[in-house]
């Protein structure tokens, strides 16, 4: 037999696409990425590369013709060039649901479609929108851009008309969503995959902490009253269903006081709050992202310890010897350089025995 | 900050340095193969490759020249290679180390010198040695060529002084050891790892079953007295000490009846029998031994889950789909081509929680 193995193209070259492919490895897929950028972390570690421009249509139709199937490593990527892949290859997750994610209005009416509860918000694409969304949503309030926004960027808390006329002023004018602020108990996500034939396996749902917009710690189990991660589980599989969607997906979401749920938002890709599976699960969700894609069967997502994720922000990573002297830390890092504050330069995945048993087996 | 990190060299490119660099990836280190073959499964996970011939000893000073560390993923390295890169490189592990495990005769004598036991044996390097080896060693015996021998390679049973002289003709009257044929009840292995200042760390040993000279299953906790495993990482640590080793080695014994213990042999890189640690430890051999070589902090070995390992040998690997909905196998395909018969596909971890503490927390 010299069948070649089908090849999964990644459209991106950051830490995502990097364990992707090492993940793809282990089950014998070959990769190849394509990036704007030669010096990404991804480069070192994939056989395959295609050095270019997102707006190189021409390129990147190249490129998805020698792919059996292509994925994203982040929903910001231009719709062109997610059209061109569609054209001769098969995305995963499809455009819809990445269009959908990379736009904040589109994402909320979506959720509002599949009777799915969000914040409430309101749409500012000019000055007289500012005016009817300060009249429609509560303050204090956030205003966010519709696109690119990722980390806590191109997001500014506003507590007055006044803040938010100046934000919006700050944001450039672009089209943004004015969310009101909610008051949240608990932030948690799931992290889960579709199969092309409309199979559903969901991780345990994680505890979230963020800071300055930034993912810091996910802790699973996440302590709270099984109901709860399990509504997150359902509205996620509602999500999925509705946009055919194949492949890993993380959605995110506010725990309201009386333990009601909201969306936060969807990834159309695997997630930094799913990162805890590589030392919790036997299959970690990036290698359940590469099941999906292509075809193979998924992994059944229950987990055998506990697991806090702490990410690594900025020269943190310097400190590493300090983690890799823990016998409980699964450390990873990206590689990437130069560090600078806030970036993402790795993460540690600190593992202890089973306490409850995961979510899957009860 | 924008210091290049070091670079891991390695020379081979088959599953084990595949496998080597995901698990560098994993703690930020770059690799960069040298491997005669295009085709070879680790080309596909490396972002630096050098093809060409181990014998072309300029290319391959070109590649030392360009790494920090230089490791191997096969003790069959010609030792012309193995000094271009000590010259200009750091080789981990030496060249010492390596050199005695290529060769089945020095290694017998180091085991030796050590004090370690192995199975009475002569060496055949002339019709005249032959002879005297048939006088030292009783029947039944194996007569096995010195150099290049793995999976079972290489070596022929014999029970007569006849059948003797006809291996050894069989096998081109190379340099040979003919080894009586020990009556044992178990095989297992240590696979453990030794860093630079000398400091020492072993999985726990497992239990291998081999098949027509391959090895089949490994499986930990090995089941056997505990004094047995211990016995064997003592003299694992012995072996290493005396070899002034860094990195991972594996080193196969023979169980006897009364429990006492002779070495069979030493690989000096990691080890078929400890691809169960990718799913029962924190950290994994090839991480280990990555840390190892690149004079990082090395982990602590414990192992957190009970694991069977299963080698996918042949046409085997056709039937993944079956192992890929286990949901306790962590399954791990090396992407070879074509399938042969016996060749080393992909093997299977299968998982199941902790029946008795890992050997390093009793």
């Amino acid at each position: 037999m010299t069948r070649d193995a089908p090849v999964l193209g990644i459209l991106g070259g950051g830490q995502l696409a990097r364990m992707l492919i090492s993940a793809a490895a282990r089950v014998g897929v070959p990769c190849h990425i394509y990036t704007p950028g030669e010096a990404d972390v991804a480069v070192q570690v994939c056989g395959r590369v295609s050095i270019g421009s997102l707006d190189d249509s021409e390129a990147v139709a190249r490129f998805a013709g020698q792919a059996d199937v292509v994925t994203v490593e982040s929903e910001n990527i231009p719709l062109s060039a997610l059209e061109t892949v569609s054209a001769s290859s098969l995305l995963r997750p499809n455009l819809k649901a990445v269009a959908i994610a990379q736009d904040r209005w589109r994402e909320k009416q979506f959720l509002s479609s599949v009777g799915l509860p969000t914040v409430v918000h309101a749409r500012v694409g000019s000055a007289a929108d500012l005016g009817a969304a300060l009249a429609a949503v509560p303050m204090p309030a956030i205003l966010k851009t519709s696109r690119m926004g990722y980390d806590g960027r191109g997001q500014i808390a506003v507590g007055s008309e006044a803040e938010a006329v100046a934000a919006w002023s700050a944001l450039h004018s672009v089209d943004c969503v004015l969310e009101q602020r909610v008051e949240f108990v608990a932030e948690i996500s799931v992290v889960a995959a579709r199969s092309g034939d409309g199979e559903f396996v969901a991780f345990d749902p994680g505890l979230n902490r963020h800071e300055d917009g930034i993912l810091r710690t996910s802790q699973v189990p996440c302590g709270l009253d099984p109901a709860v991660p399990r509504a997150a589980v359902e509205a996620t599989r509602r999500i999925v269903d509705a946009l055919e969607y194949v492949g890993v997906i993380g959605v995110e979401f506010f725990v309201l006081p009386g333990g009601d749920l909201v969306v936060n938002e969807i990834a159309p890709r695997v997630h930094n709050s799913g990162h805890w599976t590589q030392n919790g699960c036997v299959v970690d969700q990036f290698e359940q992202h590469v099941r999906a894609v292509m075809g193979l069967p998924l992994g059944d997502g229950s987990r055998h310890s506990d697991v806090t994720m702490v990410n690594l922000l900025g020269d943190e990573v310097l400190d590493i010897d300090r983690h890799l002297r823990n016998p409980n830390a699964g450390v990873h890092v990206y590689g990437k350089s130069p560090v600078q504050p806030k970036r993402k330069m790795g993460h540690v995945n600190l593992r202890s025995p089973l306490s409850v048993p995961s979510m899957l087996d009860r």
